[in-house]
């Protein structure tokens, strides 16, 4: 597994197992000078931070962070930036019974393939709980995009079948904290929480979807032709778990337009060139117009359910088991941060990518 | 402009532009001893040409590869794989009409606001002629992926607004070459046809979706965290120009499920370990599981039209503009190859990762 | 600072200042089921640890390593290692006389220009504090060499001007740790120790050279034209501190020779390909060839001096300072177990990229 | 051999085999707006060309370059810049007698070891024929210094046992091209020239040094703690052919000075900080000091000899073989305009990782 490093110049390292001794990492790169509040680091963990409401689950983690180096007197250095946080209410004893067993749509199996070992308390590497290290390092990667005036929010824009109608651009970003499934209509936020609550009676679960706005990038940032800032943030969106889907701008839906009606019309609004319309969400060519950057990111339904399933153990044996485990119903809510904080570490990297993209810079 | 490498282990490198001399790229990490056909890369180079058929693009290029280097005695001998292809029919001084305005959904802003300068011929490097580069070493990568009996078949399932709607594992790839829209149900791809013939007489555009399928790939590939298989796909998906979404597996609508309907039910198949079902799209925790890999791809239309349209110039005066560059209606069946490049890519790459993620291998 | 990250495939990530909190760092790559004794790991560290004989300097760390991640069970799992080693002993109140002045060949002064922002207790990220990282981080690596039947072994084979001149193939290094400078010649090892004796009385300091042998590497590590395995050890050596030469085989002795001297005639010994003489030491065209690998590496004198020295402080003024942190007066006899650590980084890294060299593997 | 890109940021991916069709390369990262004039690339092409005078190889090859991409009107864009040289005189028939056997202190051995497979022709890709990319490559790189103030000059300081011994600050480089082996003292390169003609006589070949010297470069550049700048020189030096050794500053001579000598003090020399000696070779902690970077670079003798030679065959029997193949006595001269592109792409990366070190720049 070498794949635990996200970024080319704002680079976050990332370590971990759910029951193991802690989660952390290591963010490389990050420019000398910068101001970082640790505060702000552990706000965005406690949007994370399992126990948080009652629609979420109830592993008591108070996801305390430190940091171990790199920071001087509130400053960046130039040098790393280590933080750890300690697992504080690990149960691995919980997860004796997943020892000899594949849960259905879990990791167990195709783990067990790769590597021939498993570190099954848990779910180990593969357990949500790795996003801990994105959410602190997107933080981090936060402060640089305050620095430069770029903002990002995400808000639960679906779960299951309930759905916000309102256009994006509509939106009001500043009260997602209001709702616990971080809905900013109240209204659908209710009839998520609602659904929510049902499907934890029937000991079932469900998807949904996430909806992103950057907001104030200048235009620049992108490095065609593979690494557009779509694929980028198509990539960091993709390896978070549970995402089975990404769209920008038209997304999808804009396949069955026509050309005519999509092309964003260019018009000069004081001294600035604006479009008329965002259908390319912001990106153009793979390098952002100054527009609003929008995405769509797609979660499946949680795997661990709260009733017996069948399944087969290393042996082939058909088996049932039930979920011990505690977890989320739904796990949108708790992945919006998680969205912000790896569109925050695409967009940081990007953003000095772009520095050097011309010689007068 | 540092984003023209693609991949870790099996690396492809690519360079020029749609006006310019030539395009080409490297493949290095190619494992020597792999038995390269160089006619099998021109046939994929075919299916990309621009001008193979009534529904494509007249410009009229034969794209003819050469190797430089690293094959020898039609093997590959583990120095890097150079290949190039000469534009043959370019005609930059189309594209004057070009050089001091900003095409809508087009890229010059964007590229011009990064750089400063501006290659205006035909889009310059953000023309959809890189792809030859994509095209040619995702062939390299497919012959390293026929060695290990891994198969990569894309297809057209959507133009505008005319779908097919076989379930994907009743899909019969084998004849796609037989449409030239490269659908596989000859009743929609007649309708597909008319709908592009429609809008050429119109000179309007439209988008649409592909799906690709990769089959017998071993259990295993894919490196968590960061580089799960799906992220890396999505990755080089978005990274394809008009591409604006990616899902696998159950995808968008995957989010409205319950956990119980959409967990894949493991069950023993002889010697083997099957998924009843396939909603997890043949990859679970970012690894692969041995089932198919199916995932989607959505094209926004060609933004080039063939009649007038307004935008602004350099100087931010409005401009009327028609288009005088010979483009596709519809890019999706020229895009078919493109897919499965980029798939085979991002498959050799994880193919060789995997080879070195446990001990005894 | 982006360059906290060594390696391709084996990959060392490091993190810590001399009196901040702690030093540590990840190790992604490594292959799942490798036996990780972490009491060899500590092994390596008391080697490179402060205080542990009357040559090194004073300062009391237990340098005692925590495993975070990655191991269960006594095994690697594919999961990225991560490892810390608080800081027990800092005193960073010894340093604030250097808060203001730039000490002579130190960092001070690059690291000022560089980054604006200081941190000045006792070098911060240049303190040679940060190589524990580096140690327990090659000393994973060498877990994995031992899989493979690679040794490893470094000595002191200088000090100042007193030099071993046993030829380096009758060398025993079985012995090293007997020596406090870690010199196998027991009558040099005398002569050094009596030499830096005399000069911590005279408040001066040293250089040296370290010899290092890596046995029993097969045919095949390196990745020409750019990674060839002297290249990629070359770097590794000049990146530790002090080091200011690296030369493998016959080095700079070999300027001199004639081809016809130089050149390594192969032999057939039993089944093996050998070679008559080794001034190729182990590598040719940048590939190991089964031969012993032999380099030598340079070290400066401790820049850090028991006595007073002139410079100039932040505002330029002329200033007298005198050396109150605790230092060695030669870093050769501890920078033994970080030679040998970057190395083993360097042959782990090469020996998994070789794995995926050619399509038979 | 994935190793075939060098750089972070301003990078070279090189391609191309002695008797194959072409060498060439792309460099990605150049940031748009740069000038680049292609008759300098081609200048330094030519101080590199075989057959350039009576002291070098009589191949004859004009190394025409071709820029195919990336450059518009005398300016980078921003898109990677292709470049090829046609092999215009190959004789791999002149080859034949080598397929079968292992030239000593050649590559032949370890890559077929390595591969399985060999391109025998002249070396193949370990021919010293791929250093035309690194020259071309170079040379760009130089665009970007000049842009900066930032000049490279290499020069012949030793050859065999003749040696120059005018001390580095002293050397004017201004006249290094008068002299066919590239030595700036005039009576040196006599006896250089003298040497060389006599073991051409012999049919023997020797080694040599070359100095290279790195003037206004501000403080800096290089990214601790393992991508420092001579760490990154160093590897870039060894990854040339025929490379067995790099020291910079004081280097291995440095190892026998006392702390008390070797530190280089601060002054204060007008505004500007300097150093009264430079013993730190202009790079202290890693980081350039604004001082002069020199260091070293060891050349081992020719392995191609213009004699009989005793080596084995595929088969394990002992063989005689003669030279055939075209070549130097000493590689030093032609290999002086390597060492200078290897420093220029190394620098040209410093340059743009350091422009994004700080906030505020």
């Amino acid at each position: 597994m070498s794949g635990n490093t996200f970024g080319r110049l704002f680079i976050l390292t990332s370590f971990g197992e759910s029951h193991g001794k802690a989660i952390g990492g290591i963010i490389d790169g990050c420019p000398a000078g910068l101001k970082i509040d640790v505060q702000k680091i552990q706000q965005e963990l406690d949007k994370r931070r399992p126990g948080q409401s009652e629609v979420t689950t109830p592993r008591d983690e108070e996801d305390k962070i430190q940091i171990l180096s790199g920071i001087f007197e509130g400053q960046a250095t130039g040098a790393p930036i280590a933080f750890i946080v300690y697992n504080k209410d690990p149960r691995p004893e919980d997860y004796n019974h997943l020892k000899k067993l594949f849960r259905p749509s879990h990791a167990d199996f195709t783990a067990f393939k790769k590597y021939g070992i498993r570190d099954y308390r848990g779910g180990g590497r593969w357990s949500g709980r790795e996003t801990v290290a994105r959410v602190a390092g997107g933080a981090i990667a936060r402060e640089l995009l305050n620095h430069a005036g770029i903002t990002v929010s995400a808000f639960t824009s679906q779960i299951g079948p309930v759905k916000m109608n309102i256009p994006v651009e509509a939106v009001d970003t500043t009260d997602v904290e209001r709702s616990l499934v971080r809905c900013p209509d109240p209204d659908i936020s209710d009839l998520m929480i609602q659904l929510i609550n049902k499907l934890k009676a029937e000991g079932d679960t469900t998807g949904g979807v996430i909806t992103c706005i950057v907001e104030n990038v200048p235009a620049g940032l992108g490095e065609p032709v593979f690494d557009k800032l779509q694929a980028d943030l198509a990539k960091a969106m993709l390896s978070i778990g549970s995402v089975k889907g990404f769209e920008y701008g038209s997304g999808f839906a804009g396949t069955t337009m026509k050309g005519s009606e999509h092309n964003d019309v260019f018009v000069k609004e004081g001294d600035k060139i604006r479009t008329k319309t965002n259908y390319s969400g912001g990106i153009q060519g793979g390098i952002s117009n100054a527009e609003k950057i929008v995405f769509n990111v797609a979660f499946k339904p949680v795997s661990t359910l709260g009733k017996d399933q069948q399944t087969i153990d290393l042996t082939g044996e058909a088996v049932t088991f039930s979920g011990k485990g505690r977890h989320d119903v739904c796990i949108v809510p708790r992945a919006v941060p998680v969205v912000e904080a790896m569109a925050c570490l695409v967009l940081a990297d990007h953003f000095l990518r772009n520095e050097i993209a011309r010689i007068d810079l």
